[in-house]
């Protein structure tokens, strides 16, 4: 997601430095300690405007949850979202894309969440698709026990790809659905602000996995 | 595919034993002697009215193939087509659905293809749908090393089943398609006659797998 500039962004993250953290690898081990209540921890990666994210939060109260997100200007208006929501079980990270696993302890998170991430269309560029072998390994590493990884997105060539790249894996499917809004577990679909738009166009895809220990 | 009963079919798939074998486990382990060349040997399952086992044959003089159909009046029509081929390297099947690992030998069989499997929708029938494992497991035990399988279907919620199935069952994903003639494949791809009334009203998914061994 492109986004313009938002002279307004910086400050706003430097005021609200309880809600999002900045210097993340210095919790590394320690997230629970930016939560009032020590409950098992789901991350995001790429929360673009935080609906999805919030909305979890929300609908969670017994789960915390981080958000991770590489642009200013984007997780700015994520943070706004969290800040107007008064919920105490969401924090933030900006990050240029750090690897997860320089950020989380092994073994720290207990769900991860990829929701339409770039699909780096170019075969050359294929390593910076966050469903590729060493993000997965990355992954594996900060998931608990046979944590889950949740992916979701519209982009048909992608989804080919992330069905191959997490069976080669080694990663156990939990569920796969090729029209999730069509379908049985559409009711407890949470939807980013991406999704609301482009769900019109063509179906939503849905992979559910684990590495099984 | 449910067809009307042919009078005609008892009495010409007995006029053409040369081409279609109905006491298939007498063959077990010397299928190569039913064709003029000791060549790979590929079995679909479920071969309808035969168009794609045909046109297959006729692509690939290189490679014997074998067809199997239960129903008698539908494979009398494809018997027709092979009678009309000419073609030497395709031999038929009618069997009432015996288990394909009594009907060949262990790694006689080099791929194995399944186009439009019945879906079998209710949870009940689950066993009876082609890609469960416990058919999976008869088509590892018939295949060589690394051999294929490759399941083409136009119904969404088998194509669900059958990428977790397959993924459960330990296989290794060579090729996932989502939308088969939107797709690079296209210009390979060997339609049925199903396909071609029904890919029209949406996409055909295509997985391609083995056991790596």
């Amino acid at each position: 997601m492109r986004v313009r500039k938002k002279p307004w962004a910086a400050g706003y993250i430097k005021d609200h430095a309880d809600l999002i953290v900045t210097d993340p690898k210095a919790q590394i081990g320690n997230w629970q300690d930016r939560f009032p209540s020590k409950q098992p921890l789901q991350i995001e990666i790429g929360i673009g405007k935080g609906q999805f994210i919030v909305e979890m939060a929300r609908q969670h109260p017994e789960l915390n949850f981080i958000g991770i997100e590489i642009q200013e200007s984007v997780i700015a208006v994520a943070l706004r979202k969290v800040v107007e929501s008064e919920l105490t079980n969401v924090q933030l990270v900006e990050t240029d894309g750090a690897d997860v696993a320089e950020l989380f302890a092994e073994g720290e998170i207990s769900q991860l969440y990829l929701n339409f991430s770039d699909p780096w269309p170019k075969t050359r560029h294929e390593k910076r698709r966050l469903t590729s072998p060493g993000f997965l390994k990355s992954y594996i590493t900060i998931l608990k026990d046979n944590g889950l990884i949740q992916f979701k997105t519209d982009n048909r060539l992608l989804f080919e790809y992330s069905l191959t790249s997490f069976n080669n894996f080694g990663l156990t499917f939990d569920e796969v659905w090729l029209d999730l809004h069509q379908s049985t577990k559409n009711d407890e679909n949470v939807e980013t602000e991406y999704e609301e738009k482009f769900s019109k166009k063509g179906p939503i895809y849905e992979l559910v996995a684990h590495l099984a220990v």
